[in-house]
Formats: structure tokens, sequence, C-alpha cells
């Protein structure tokens, strides 16, 4: 099992590192993407190591792509190459899991039309414009999309992760 | 099942959010306690909402004490009634999990003689004379004790709280 997340400077630190550290829990590996190798930084300090820059992202590598909240996904959202990994999860029915402004990125892929999905409140108006069914949840789970709301969703969110991981094992 | 966390304004975010929303995760119910009811913020900037004082806490109600550190450890481990509420979870051998800063705790109470733990490097010392026998690892477990160094030793420290409670299930 190996997981990816997509983050960028500025993300929402709980939602990067709660996934992060839950998953090593579980003894998955994890990679953390983003534009450049190097450190990015979460809108509260914590710092993260990146050990893959996004050109170097080989998705049919990884069983599971992440996306946190924060300020990042508007950082990285029209990035072409974050599409292309986005659509071979979607393509694949593998999961993915975005939180907060995470659904940014997969409104910039065109990927969550007739799907339906929640988000950070500032991003209901655009996830609706883009044609997704927006449900006011913890965590809405449609086939292989899991989105949540808010760093206090993580528990919920973190639970249909496993839920979908396991299912992918079986 | 029911877990405390017991800590104070500068506790270190990761430490005690990470397992707060682990165990809600598992719908394991969870109280943080600080001196006073209110709110509390960790060095990062996080504030988490405090439902008991430590004065209103019944120890014999739960199943799990947590000590996440940061400076939070500093400004309560004089308490006497934080010595009381954790001698009770080792006389009646109920798991204690403490990282970083949060043995200081444990030190002060005096229940570490003995007792194989880690802890937070700046720590070591205190901790050795305390009568503890130190091991630099990313978690070590010594009967109901779980004590971890560090923010990256997270997922291994939640791996053993969660086998504890298993453990304490069956």
């Amino acid at each position: 099992m190996k997981a990816l997340i997509i983050s960028a400077d500025y993300f929402e630190d709980t939602e990067l590192l709660f996934p992060y550290y839950r998953l090593k829990e579980e003894e998955i590996e994890v990679d953390i993407a983003s534009l450049n190798k190097g450190k990015i930084k979460g809108k509260h300090g914590y710092e993260v190591e990146i050990n893959k820059s996004i050109g170097e992202i080989k998705p049919a590598y990884y069983d599971i792509l992440i996306l946190p909240g924060g300020k990042a996904p508007e950082l990285i959202r029209k990035e072409k190459e974050v599409h292309e990994i986005a659509k071979h999860f979607f393509e694949k029915n593998k999961p993915v899991a975005a939180i907060c402004h995470g659904p940014q990125i997969l409104i910039s892929a065109g990927l969550l039309k007739q799907r339906r999905a929640t988000c950070y409140r500032s991003v209901v108006q655009e996830l609706k414009a883009a044609g997704a069914i927006y449900e006011d949840k913890e965590v809405v789970v449609d086939g292989n999309l899991i989105t949540s709301r808010q760093p206090s969703d993580l528990p919920a969110f973190l639970k249909e992760i496993m839920n979908a991981l396991k299912r992918s094992k079986s």
C-alpha cells in the first residue's frame, strides 16, 4: 500500500499531518509531493519534507490520493500535471480524499460533475458551479471520492479513508 | 471506552490533536481537562475546548490517560490533583501515554522509579534522575506505561495506545 499527498505552502497543518501520521501508523508508505522538492510550511508553521516533485509522480504507483486544505490548493489547482494525476485515480476508481479547500483541485480538474461531495464553506458555491451535488456533512463518500469540510471532520474523514483502503486490499 | 487528556496552554499542537482525533475516529469519548474550563492554546496557535477542569475529574471514569507535550506539562506538573489522577491510573494498571515533555508530570508525581520510558531529549536527565530507565526509541511500552519522544513518533505512539485499548477491552 502506498499513499500520495499533494500539497503546497500554507497547507492546513492538521489536515496534512493527521492523515500522514495515521497512514504511517498503519505502516503505509506515504509520499508528499509539491511543486518542488524541499520543504513546505503550513499555516500554523509546521514544516514537512517534500520527497517528490509533482513532475516526478507516477500515479499508477499509488493506492490513494489525499488532498489537504488550507491555502495550498489555490497554489496548485491550475497545474496540468496535478489534473492528470487526479484523473488517473478517478479513471482507475482508486480512492481520492479531499478536505476543506482540497476539493478545489478536483473542481479545476473537472472531476466533480454529478458527484456528491462536501468542502469548506467558502468553497461551496464553486463546488456547485462545477456540477457537484453538495452535502453539508462531516464526510461524504461517493464511490471512490471521499470529501470533508474542515479540521474537526478529520476523525470521520480518516475513518472513511481507512475503510476505502480496506476495500482496496480485499 | 473513555479517554482523558490533561494539558494546558502551550501544548504541542499535534501531540494533543492527533491522539484526540484518532480516539474520536474509533468513537471513543475524549475529555480534555486543564486547570480551568474554557480554551487552551497550543504553541502553533490551535485552540481546544476544555470541557472539564482538573478538579472535576473522576479518574475511575476513564480507561486511559494521555499527556501531550509542549510547555504545557511545566504549567501543571506541580498540581497535587494531577498527581492523584496519574496515581489512580498506575494503581489500577490502566494505560498512561505520555509524549515529549508529558513524562514531566509523571516525574513530579513520583511514578517513574524503575520504569522503562522515553521522553523529549531535553527531559532525559530529569527522567533518569527520577529513577526511570531511559531508552532512546520512538515508543517504549512498560506495562501500562507508553512513552514517546516527539511529534515524529506519533504514529508509533498511537499504534501502542490502540494496542493497549484493545487489550483493555478484552
